[in-house]
């Protein structure tokens, strides 16, 4: 093709909003790819695809740059959406399904940083480091004296929502830290010993700890809801690096703020980058801007997953990795 | 003794300011002994001592009330001290030894706690998790957006001062979290496979993380200096959950503030409950208000730990956990 050839024939990819991935290595990855900006261009964004990526074979996207079906309706040569993020949630996939797309994600790269997060986050809650980091900073110590006491880690019942890669590797975590491990999955892994729970209220009625690391579809949309709240009960903490809407957050709001639950550690959000002010005034609450996968290490993994993916694809070799949209 | 029968022949224990972990169970406590309590009279502590505790055969004590020489002169029937810390550093340990005065420690009930609040303050400095909660509580999501990388906890080297029964724990925890453990401690311990480093400046070259575990004395005192900071490098973590003195805190503020190490999670200080400044306008230390050991579940473990070695000294059986003082 005239305008590759014009490219040093590199091959085109698409961008509507730069992944952070992307924006780590830009440099380089426009060394290996000719990058359609959309985001760079003054046009709107159906004017920019109709009139510069009518030929656009693939695109490149994250969590935050959503690949709808009405974006795909204007991008009739394509063939792949591949997606820097592990989650598929933000791509129209019924869609790609019925016009052949192909996807690739993330695949694990992200899966050992999000459980030490997860890690990290329960640890918090439970020892109140965050806000003894501010009570400290805010020159309290001197006057107040000692801090409250915490909650120790071991011994804890945690609850996984969804053992797939991140949640196993949640669990191989807390189980080395002396909790007890259970787990709530769509059907019961044969190849697990930690005791499943058909359902998820039954899990949290027999734990301590709930940390959801399910995917979001549209059986775990609001799935952690007020009921699972209550049977967590008030001593209960919930830890969320799965998505924010699979948690009921007016509901989860709520108990906090009534001492219904005893905290949270959470990653994600139902409306980010928008965050409930009441959320705020709580010690017992520790939050992070949905940067669970955010390490240079695997920013760097999962960069060089999506040239591999890129290459292979241009080169009709087999993808790194699929995701399978049946 | 006229004294205590008019107790309910409870015995006395002397407090010249009560330990975190009396406080939490002081009620309990005063229906079996009778408590002394300096921290509640008028007069200075030594007319009290003179006055009132001349009799005295027992002292409860923690890190921050010491048993100086000059206590124990108007102790003069004084055999016990007992402190409810795993650390003796507090108290005149070769006037006691002179005297033949028994000392009694926590022993490890505190270690596990401690262990895990070192693994959250490593996780914490690594991951940013409290300037990210800042960071959010402060409303820059929505305008700042993505939040920078931190850097990943599997794989990283981590140096270990000090294994005694908190340090390997800590070290038991990191290996499983996927770093590669290496130590260093007065003597090479021979049942240890991990790496042993003699010189701790040797330990911080092959380091990215130093974890101090060991115990304040004589030789520990400033061991972490401006050359150990420097061989750690300025990609270079200290997690300190000893003593803070352990460290040369002018040495630590002054890499922190010129970049010479990349952060710190800090439990400890040179003079608690004063923090240096300089370390308040940093986002990658994080500081707790010396609380390693503070949950319920290891103060009740420490409280029954008090009173059983209380009791059995009071009946003349074998201490429960003796420190050897030699």
């Amino acid at each position: 093709m005239a305008e590759e050839h014009h490219h040093q024939q590199l091959q085109q990819v698409l961008i509507l909003r730069p992944p952070p991935v992307y924006t780590a290595f830009q440099d380089e990855f426009s060394k290996k790819f000719q990058v359609l900006k959309a985001y760079e261009s003054p046009l709107p964004t159906d004017l920019f695809l109709t009139t510069q990526a009518h030929s656009v074979k693939a695109i490149l996207c994250s969590g935050h740059s959503p690949v709808t079906a009405d974006i795909l309706r204007h991008l009739p040569a394509l063939q792949l959406v591949a997606t820097a993020s592990a989650g598929v949630n933000h791509i129209d996939l019924p869609e790609c399904r019925r016009r052949g797309i192909a996807i690739t994600n993330a695949g694990t790269v992200f899966s050992e940083d999000v459980a030490d997060l997860a890690i990290g986050l329960l640890i918090d809650v439970l020892r109140q480091i965050s806000a003894a980091n501010r009570f400290v900073r805010g020159g309290l110590w001197p006057t107040v004296g000692d801090y409250p006491l915490g909650s120790t880690l071991g011994g804890k019942q945690v609850g996984i929502v969804g053992l797939g890669s991140i949640g196993s590797e949640v669990a191989k975590r807390l189980e080395a830290l002396g909790c007890i491990i259970s787990y709530n999955s769509r059907k019961k892994k044969p190849s697990v010993s930690y005791p499943f729970y058909p359902n998820v209220i039954e899990l949290a009625a027999n734990c301590n700890v709930l940390v959801i690391c399910c995917e979001l579809n549209d059986q775990t949309r609001h799935m952690i809801n007020r009921d699972v709240m209550l049977a967590l009960g008030k001593d209960g903490i919930i830890v969320n690096i799965g998505r924010g809407v699979i948690i009921d957050e007016k509901d989860l709001v709520q108990c906090l703020v009534q001492g219904e639950i005893a905290g949270a550690g959470l990653d994600v959000f139902e409306n980010e980058p928008n965050v409930p002010k009441e959320l705020f005034a709580l010690d017992n609450v520790v939050m992070s801007p949905h940067m669970a996968a955010f390490t240079e290490e695997s920013f760097f993994d999962a960069y060089q997953l999506v040239v591999a993916n890129l290459e292979a694809f241009f080169s009709n070799k087999p993808l790194v990795s699929p995701v399978i949209n049946e």
